[in-house]
């Protein structure tokens, strides 16, 4: 299959011809017409499709809230409508049981996927059970751990161990530094995130194997001059990369994010979504930021918000819940608004970033040959024409 | 006069020649060898003398302690010790009519000062007392006031209103948003400092007046990423400038100053000293960053340190007290290993950035013709080697 365009983006520039993917791999581009498939993008613009490294859950799924095969694949089925081409399942902090049960079904989701069922979900993100209760945000405080190599070995009996991919941590609780040097020698990246952390806590560990910061600024101290802390660590150190959940403005200020672009810049600033599926609560949920409760109501969820406005959504719809978080897709938008980011800029922090940050970057990440044909085609306003996965063509409608 | 040297540092970069400097003033750099008197620095390197818009007292003097002409004098004599040529003698937050007795004796340091009496004392930077009790830092709460344009005239009186080069003020309070008004028609600069303001408070205000930052991240909230508050706007804010005072790595831990300088550059970046001369308190004060508390004691100070240590010095003797504060050229040599600045990135915020911010870079602030022979000699080890203010060589020993 050939997909034509005047504007396909690779990590060398912008380059016009035919691009060929055959067997779900990237073959290269090439300047002659070729006999076969060959579907014409004329001037709109092809970019690798972004990978979500922090994702819970996604609309009518959710891996967090749910822990099922088919939540997975059910976000899988409908992150390529925002542009996502590849994910990590994310878990939450919960007990080490819940935890497992999730990794199992996860695992399951993961073997048994296939191009023609959407986004790739290329393993497993842990958002704690290791990090601080102080800084706990939304996740559980009566599951917050101390960093464990025995759990962690218990979770790769169900994950599968090479699927485990990055792991959030607070480092600054007991276990953690030989925790950080097992994880960096089983190549799993370590993220710091809902952390009390001092400055003095992260120099001294960084290059044991801490890579970066999660949803950088939440779930940690403000910055101040004399205590710089984990806010502070993650601006300083240049070598470390900062991922920002999505851009609602709501949890980090455009502002705030913009100073942090500015220090960072495209090469060190990894965009996630951190959605979780909100239609799928199991319990009822106060969301503090949204200021409504997400109550589970059967096939249906109940909103109550603040306000006294009252909701009741059927949550496999998908276009009723798709509006209840910000997905990819509108974050990039937001992102591009706020920084005036280039089309360069964006496939760094949404594609190439988060494949290097967790070591996918010889597969994904780029459109390069040998690379998965994980493509998505944008008009100049980003709005989303095509997906392709694999080479497979996407249903985004 | 002439000074000769292969390294005469001028906006438009490093020149070699012939600096001519005639009745005070830089004629220009001249390739040819001159008739007269030529002082030959060789390779040793010439710029501009340093301007400290935020200094108290120094060393034998303190305008802010005293508030005597020969605090002033003292004050004068002392800085070409530490590379400062011109300087505001910065007031503290006070008693109206304190205020009122330290500006008319500061306005005759003022008239009386020639170039042989050492740095030029070029008006007033009054810190103060239109500040924020709930940042007061080491100022006195109970004289912290609401801007008041009336005070601000009776100040006029007193110091001479073309004297009043800088004023530091809360934002936030009441009546500051004609007090901004006022002062910017007058051609004072404001800054923020001590104060509670939020990020949005500077945001609507600053076209009318807000220059810049007093030493910023001190007397203000930390960077939260939903309440940026005063230090997210000195961040945020590309055409604002940040004031740094002396970077002993106390106050301002070296890492949060090299994020700053990130972000700022040395193009919006002033350093200061904020040193108020601690020989000289009047009544006994505790300082909480040294951890230690000065008594007044006739022409001696006693040092009672937190460690138990006792000291008891002559407050005259500037060889005793120099050490108290760490002074301007001090500081600088700081900032040199923390953040490997140039001399080209040290002369913007030490000499270029601070005459423009308060509005003499006229006839101060660089080597160029018709300016101000304020001048420094250093080595590429920034020791000084000699010191002119207008054109009369100093005693720096």
């Amino acid at each position: 299959m050939y997909l034509h365009s005047k504007n396909i983006y690779t990590p060398q520039g912008f380059q016009m011809g035919y691009l060929k993917i055959e067997n779900g791999k990237i073959e290269g581009i090439f300047d002659e017409a070729p006999i076969g498939d060959v579907i014409d993008y004329e001037d709109k613009i092809i970019i690798p499709g972004f990978i979500d490294i922090h994702i819970h859950g996604w609309a009518t799924g959710s891996f967090a809230h749910e822990g099922t095969v088919e939540s997975v694949q059910n976000m899988s089925k409908e992150l390529v409508k925002v542009g996502v081409t590849s994910y990590l399942a994310t878990s939450g902090t919960n007990s080490i049981d819940e935890i497992n049960r999730h990794l199992c079904q996860g695992r399951i989701a993961i073997d048994n996927w296939s191009p023609d069922k959407g986004a790739h979900v290329v393993g497993f993100h842990l958002e704690g059970p290791f990090i601080n209760k102080e800084f706990k945000g939304m996740q559980k405080e009566e599951y917050c751990i101390n960093p464990s190599i025995e759990i962690l070995e218990n979770f790769f009996g169900k994950a599968g161990k090479e699927n485990i991919k990055l792991i959030t941590i607070a480092p600054e609780l007991e276990g953690a530094e030989e925790f950080i040097k097992y994880a960096n020698k089983e190549d799993i990246q370590i993220s710091i995130g809902h952390s009390a952390a001092e400055f003095e806590d992260i120099e001294r560990l960084k290059d044991y194997g801490l890579g970066g910061f999660t949803h950088t600024f939440s779930g940690m101290r403000g910055f101040h001059h004399r205590r710089l802390g984990v806010a502070g660590a993650a601006l300083y150190f240049d070598d470390m990369y900062a991922e920002f959940a999505k851009q609602t403005g709501m949890t980090v200020k455009p502002q705030a994010f913009k100073i942090a672009y500015k220090i960072k810049g495209p090469e060190k600033i990894i965009l996630t979504t951190d959605c979780v599926g909100l239609a799928h609560v199991k319990e009822t949920f106060y969301h503090y930021i949204r200021k409504c409760t997400f109550i589970p109501d059967g096939d249906y969820v109940k909103l109550l918000h603040d306000d006294g406005k009252e909701e009741r959504i059927n949550k496999n719809d998908y276009e009723k819940v798709k509006d209840f978080e910000l997905g990819f897709l509108g974050s990039v938008k937001n992102v591009v608004k706020n920084v005036q980011a280039s089309i360069s800029d964006i496939v760094k922090m949404a594609s190439e970033n988060p494949a290097k940050y967790i070591g996918v970057y010889d597969t994904k990440g780029s459109i390069e040959p040998n690379k998965d044909g994980d493509i998505i085609v944008i008009d100049d306003e980003w709005n989303l024409l095509d997906v392709y996965v694999q080479g497979v063509k996407q249903n985004i409608q």
